[in-house]
């Protein structure tokens, strides 16, 4: 039973693993050369704040994903692992929430600022920058349930002993 | 001892109240007639979703927190609290980065996507909405810290006898 569960829990965390880094790769890598009024510009993510800290916070959760992973299941310090899930969750979702709150303004613009559309203009990078924001999503959800599949165990020490 | 960690938690509490509550109160009524090319608007937060959204998330955090003031000491249900309290602090923390995201574009524009500053025509909304992301700020930090201390108690069944 405990090792089902040990198991489950380390299925999680390489899905969480995979979507976090392949969200990071993504949006790094995204970058096409448009022309906005007949002027070339190249559109890439370090163009964008919000889409740099993207960049970095899930870059930064998937080297914390990596090494959780390698923890031997007696050690004491996946005590220490629910709080470090619960401040990495904390970032991955303020970094897919400032991600996606950019993209929306780049998708549909926002008339009443004056801020136009883009992705008229590169459409593929549109394409690219959603594809990370899904994948992002991906590893957010499951964070959040694995924080707070911790969080319930921790209610019952009987089941916490994996 | 327990009763002064109470009384500490219900402070923390109250401070918490006090800014969600400050900052959905803040970022809604902030409102200014500007002019942009002549062409004179009105900057209202509910000209951005991202700005919606942060109003909504810190009045919902606003009514659970006001709730959990009358929750009983002795109550079973404290322990869906630390669930609870993960779940909105991710709320808050969504709500913040989305905000936090478009007031920087709001400030500085995107010189790339072609986006321009607003704060030069709206300089009054821009403050309030700088205020607002303030005391929403302050409402995130110590969420964070009520979630990390319920978390930190948790492993420690002695110690969580309040």
């Amino acid at each position: 039973m405990a090792k089902t569960k040990r198991l489950l829990t380390l299925l999680i965390r390489l899905i969480a693993l995979g979507a976090t880094l392949a969200a990071s790769i993504i949006m790094a890598t995204s970058r096409e050369t448009g022309s906005f009024f007949s002027v070339s510009y190249e559109a890439k993510y370090t163009d964008t704040p919000a889409f740099k800290y993207f960049v970095i916070a899930n870059g930064v959760v998937s080297v914390y994903g990596f090494l959780v992973l390698f923890l031997p299941s007696e050690s004491m310090l996946w005590r220490l692992v629910v709080a470090l899930d619960a401040v990495f969750t904390m970032l991955l979702t303020s970094g897919i929430s400032a991600a996606l709150a950019i993209a929306y303004v780049g998708k549909k613009g926002n008339s009443q600022a004056g801020w136009l559309p883009i992705c008229g203009q590169v459409p593929k990078y549109c394409d690219k920058v959603t594809g990370a924001l899904a994948s992002g999503f991906v590893g957010v959800i499951t964070y959040n349930m694995l924080l707070l599949y911790s969080i319930h165990t921790l209610f019952n020490p009987l089941v916490h002993k994996a």
